[in-house]
């Protein structure tokens, strides 16, 4: 992959995934195949969420009056908001913001709904579209105007300790769905200068595209108490007085697509991790004038098997050359590949190809083809995760001296050193190097080690890198 | 059920399906359990749907340009659009729509995707949320001005004949649809003054509400090539010749969900259909300090069984009465309960109650619970479609005189006539009824029969009702 952002480009193209040509800058269309894409990487995310929080959604339009209510949040986004001002011919009496994020859809309702301590925890989580009206470059998935695919959850606690415990929960659900995708990531604690606005804190997923650039995948917020006092949610607690909750928030978007597709990837095209490929086998028959049906009767009896093993199936019976087809379906990235042709039937066989190392064996159809399909399927699902967190670490590199960081962001790596952990300090670091932080990595670390920028005590790792 | 308009805002709340005050008028909040319902509702169409057509995702925001394209379409809609016309600080520099449906943002990029017969026919679909600046009263789900759940196919056809046909197979997956739901419907050809803007002609899906009140609840048009002109989607013909390509789309809303409360519920509440409730079976422990960790097992090892088929179970365990457990699934309308407490356990049975007719059983423990539990899911599923459709039938009346009308609407009916099919008698009987016509029923039929007006001879069947 010799550049990656042109490859990406084509790739979302080429294989189905999205339309960039939508008559509005960064707006795409999902196509087929990309929605299915989208459609299987949530249900592993509904999956995670599902065990307990509760699923729910929320209108769009959010009143000024209430996107206003938090100072510090609407100032966060004042420069990104879409506005409704009209319906039918006439303007409207108030202006209703398309919401960029939900906190002030959902939290004036909150406040109806929390009572009492017997009420809470509560959690919810919604997918739903946002909108940002970006001036900076628009690339699909990675930044647009509209995130078609937001998927976050607001929890409300009633105490700072248990807002605390949901963060490291959150964290817990990310880290699952990470894993279950294959992508790699660092956390961190993002500087107070970028945390997100109105929390008290943000903890941040990035992993790293092939052009050592990192992208945020996912974010965790502990909230504290200051939307509840802005939106005026309380409980009653075990005293019987009338308490501020505490609340949290944590949230995914099409970045994970982008991620999926770009780290797994490679110069014939995608490489989908088995859980999210719509289809996870495609079945390509050889097919001749002679003994065609055979064949293809063959072939559905091994879709049939597979499919009673739960495992997604395609015959891709097209009238159209087999190299064609490799091609087409390497292209899109389906983990195996069986093949089946007159004289493999004669000798009992078929051919199984992966998508990843394209390694091919030879498979028994006079045995049980299930299994063998199964732990390929597997193997491929862990070399995946394996290769693409090996190739991660590989790239993050750490200095004592932030002189060296830029050369190292300049050859595709994050940067991680020893930091002191002032404010003044860490805005000098971005400004010498012209790079943002992403932040902490290590806390509070017990080190005999000093500040790589102004030589005090470290406290922490911090981590830096090019960011999209 | 007294006033069904009152039970409707009330079972909405006390099922916790939607939250009607969120601060804008005619939007509201999907609450979890009404998001469950709605999701299985969903499912089911998708089923339906996906079988030949694919799911794709279109952006929400349509530039003015494209939308005032199809004079006629625009038309329709130019009074109830909801505009964005600020982006952060700035005015946009062209106005952007809250798509009201999504023919102005799907068609131009079927232009760009239709190039040859071979290429045909295309059908898709999408579930998005669509907008509307309602003046008239809004009600949860009925008239609301963000349709959360706007389910639309759109497809693309070589031929008027096909096209033709996919009206047809349109109607087939929408009956299909009603059917799984347990709705009865009238199909019925809208009026020409009354049909979808810009299309050829409209068939349509309505229901009775309770209170008498016909309810659309899905349309299925044929564009013809009206679009097909307007944006430049054109195909390579046979014969190398461009033509203009063919299209119909069809949709369904929210309201089959109010469709399914109204239609089943009765004055304990939901009744819902075994497909879409959120849990098909409740089991309810009765819980004594003596035996309770004997009967919670049992009623484990129950729910494992039953989810073991397939079936959808809750246990119920919270401290609270077990009559006020009753009272709330009553309310939520899950088809079966099950109760158990220690002297059943003795007796080795457990108690099956009905959600429909309220009927109880005995199961005996000692043998296979899941047939009968099957069986009464499945009965419950055929009675209540059949309840719906008796109820319906009789609820139609016909006659042959237009003056009889107005007294049988008054009475909650649903009224069908001879008539002559003229536009200006359709109206006049619209004038002197102050009712809309639902349109044709039975379309050029052979009879001696007069127009219920003006006494010309008949053509076609007639239907007219008070409508929401």
């Amino acid at each position: 992959m010799e550049n990656f952002s042109e490859w990406f480009h084509n790739i979302l193209e080429e294989a189905n995934i999205t339309d960039a040509r939508y008559p509005i800058k960064g707006m795409s269309v999902w196509l087929p195949y990309g929605y299915q894409i989208r459609k299987h990487m949530l249900k592993v995310y509904s999956e995670l969420l599902d065990k307990d929080h509760e699923e729910v959604l929320f209108p769009l339009l959010i009143p000024e009056t209430e996107l206003a209510k938090e100072g510090r949040h609407v100032k966060g986004f004042e420069d990104e908001v879409y506005w409704v001002t009209q319906g039918g011919k006439k303007p409207l009496n108030e202006k209703l913001a398309l919401r960029p994020t939900s906190e002030s859809s959902i939290y004036p309702m909150l406040s109806l709904w929390v009572r009492s301590h017997i009420d809470l925890p509560m959690r919810y989580y919604q997918v739903v579209n946002t909108f940002r009206y970006e001036t900076k470059h628009t690339r699909p998935m990675i930044r647009v105007r509209e995130i078609t695919t937001f998927a976050e959850a607001h929890t409300v606690h009633s105490s700072s300790e248990e807002a605390e415990e949901q963060v490291k929960i959150g964290i817990e659900i990310y880290k699952k769905l990470f894993n279950e995708l294959g992508i790699p990531y660092t956390i961190t604690k993002r500087p107070i200068w970028d945390k997100f606005p109105g929390a008290d804190y943000t903890m941040a997923f990035d992993t790293l595209l092939p052009d050592g650039k990192a992208l945020q995948i996912g974010t965790v917020h502990n909230l504290g108490q200051t939307f509840a006092k802005t939106y005026d949610i309380t409980f009653e607690n075990k005293e019987g007085e009338h308490e501020y909750a505490y609340q949290t928030c944590y949230g995914i978007s099409d970045r994970v697509i982008a991620a999926i597709i770009g780290i797994h990837g490679d110069d014939k095209g995608l490489v989908l991790p088995p859980k999210i490929s719509p289809k996870q086998v495609t079945i390509i028959p050889i097919l001749f004038k002679k003994g065609k049906e055979e064949v293809l009767n063959k072939c559905n009896e091994i879709k049939e098997s597979l499919e009673n093993a739960g495992i997604r199936v395609r015959i891709d019976s097209r009238d159209i050359r087999p190299g064609k087809k490799f091609y087409e379906w390497e292209l899109k990235g389906t983990p195996i590949r069986l093949e089946l042709g007159p004289r493999d039937l004669e000798n009992n066989k078929t051919v199984l190809v992966r998508r990843d190392n394209l390694e091919k064996v030879e498979l028994s159809l006079k045995e049980d083809i299930v299994s063998p399909v199964k732990n390929a399927l597997n193997d491929i699902d862990g070399l995946l995760r394996e290769n693409a967190w090996d190739s991660f670490k590989d790239n993050i590199k750490s200095v004592e001296d932030v002189n060296e960081i830029s050369s190292l962001i300049e050859n595709g790596n994050m940067v991680s050193f020893p930091w002191c952990g002032d404010e003044d300090c860490g805005k000098a670091i971005e400004e010498l190097t012209d790079i943002d932080l992403l932040g902490t990595y290590k806390e509070d670390i017990e080190t005999d080690d000093v500040c790589a920028h102004c030589g005090k005590p470290a406290k922490h790792i911090a981590l830096i890198a090019k960011t999209y």
